[in-house]
């Protein structure tokens, strides 16, 4: 199919027939021109996330739907807005369609991600649609706020602060051990809907937009999204910070069923848990004067705290492990 | 090699260890936070760009560096901010790289990227970097604009308005033909720096973006850039405009050497420059009043005129050809 018969096919699912401030008040000029155009506010706030398939997604794999992975593009990327306690603005989504990929295919897929826009508050306002080799999206998110001081950051973290999350760990990776069968729900003993929810936690990922803002307004100024497992995305904090962090694993709150997945693959649940990627839980730090706001604006579980360096430098360091057991680390998106 | 190193190796060229306002007085946060952070004026003009290996572009072909494609992947982006005469601001990529891609190829293509921007305002401010099965970049932009009205669009062609254009038409197309070697330039008796500038203006094609802005301030107000052939962008101005040009194809003005390789091809020299690609000269509509100050803010030469759409709806017509001609199209996007 062409280019053009499948771009008319998701201009036509998204209303571009109307007028672009019906869409979104925020929307000027969209669809038809060069640019979409739209209101700011004093601060853009923009990531970039790419997703390809046979790398981040298996287009093919039963139980995946093209829906789901237009969900999971945008809500990683979406996510970045969270860590950032910035608000969801315009969504670009810059798509590459392989051979066979028809304009069913697409609104499926554009449908997926549409469904989490709404949600969110959130607007696909423009993009790109090529051949490719293989399916991918390259999703750009901006969001907006009205004072950059007010945003969470890696660097913000300082000594004396409580390490919060904003929900269990681990759903996400037990999903996809469900989804690819290396883990037999029935087997181990997990529930249908225990089952469904670690399969869901996988495929649909909450980005965690509003207690994002919500934390940055509160004051807190150091947080980051987990995407790539807690062990390497509280490193960053710490690096980035130039602070230590010293976590607790047993405080690491778990989502129902990752016990049992990940004593089925022979791995300890905590650490399984913090090792897995795109929960998109936030991990924040707080001053001890904003623990209790804090919480009632989405933090769940406080499992640290943040101390000046050491001799050693900066970094994390995970109590409750066995002696000498080696350095936990997140992952770096292997083929799945 | 990993994600982490061609990343770093790349932050390093972009000179991510210093502070972001030193690197740009615009830039908050970039490099090491999950976002950028940026600050806005009144409208954000934003566009997003993806070209694959193979389909916009073939990396292996000589006479073809990594800094050219990454050179005219962000030219193509920013063209559409000429096209709406915003000012170029920020530019976000996201880098599928294929096995094998170097840290060296990312500086390469990096470099050529950044080298345009700095000469254009831009800066990369952002990103991402994945493996893929082949080479693909999506480019989104952002530009700004302190009024919405005050920008070229696609709907603002009236009756009565001069057509006119930035430069001439057909280098690009006539370069691919001498790369591609479907042309040889010495037996076309096309001079050696003659064939250079045509091959340089399809590998390192230069956005108007100042002449865009000026144009828009002057008060014009529908304007676009040549990417799919005159013929076709032409088209796009009448339809959403919902007028009918009336273009003088013997006005078109040809690049030198075009003529020559359109000959050599057996095509006709202006048939050849209106419905070959990527010339990104811009292509505006300006009432009479204001031609002589758009030719000084930019127009060279022009070529038609707008009028109401009479019985047969809007479109373009093109004079000066062979009677019972069969209608004139550009292209979409050939493998080449």
């Amino acid at each position: 199919m062409g280019e053009r018969s499948l771009i008319a096919a998701i201009e036509a699912l998204l209303g571009a027939g109307g007028a672009p401030q019906v869409r979104n008040p925020r929307l000027v000029r969209w669809v038809g021109d060069d640019a979409a155009v739209v209101r700011a506010r004093p601060f853009a706030v923009t990531s970039v996330d790419a997703m390809v398939d046979g790398v981040h997604f298996r287009s093919g794999r039963p139980g995946t739907s093209l829906a789901d992975i237009g969900h999971r593009a945008v809500a990683g990327a979406l996510s970045d807005l969270a860590a950032m306690g910035a608000e969801a603005g315009e969504v670009y989504v810059a798509l590459g369609a392989p051979e066979g990929f028809t304009a069913e295919d697409g609104l499926a897929l554009v449908g997926g991600m549409e469904a989490l826009c709404a949600r969110t508050g959130a607007v696909i306002a423009g993009g790109d649609v090529t051949r490719a080799p293989a399916l991918f999206l390259s999703v750009t998110v901006v969001g907006w706020a009205e004072d950059a001081a007010v945003l969470l950051t890696r660097d913000g973290a300082r000594p004396g602060d409580l390490v919060g999350l904003t929900g269990p760990l681990g759903a996400s990776a037990a999903g996809l051990a469900l989804l690819d069968g290396r883990v037999d729900a029935a087997s181990a003993g997990i529930a249908p809907d225990v089952a469904a929810a670690l399969v869901a936690a996988h495929l649909r990922p909450e980005p965690r937009l509003r207690e994002g803002v919500a934390l940055a307004r509160l004051g807190l100024r150091a947080g980051i999204d987990v995407s790539d497992g807690l062990a390497t995305d509280a490193g960053h904090l710490a690096a980035r910070s130039g602070m230590a962090l010293a976590l607790d694993l047993q405080a690491v709150p778990l989502a129902p069923g990752v016990g049992d997945v990940a004593r089925a693959l022979g791995e300890d649940p905590r650490e399984f848990a913090v090792t897995g990627g795109e929960d998109y839980e936030l991990c924040v730090c707080a001053a001890p004067a904003l623990t209790s706001a804090a919480r009632d604006a989405g933090v769940t579980t406080w499992i640290g705290g943040v101390d000046a360096a050491g001799p050693d430098g900066p970094g994390v360091h995970f109590s409750g492990r066995p002696a000498g057991a080696p350095p936990l680390s997140g992952f770096e998106h292997p083929v799945r």
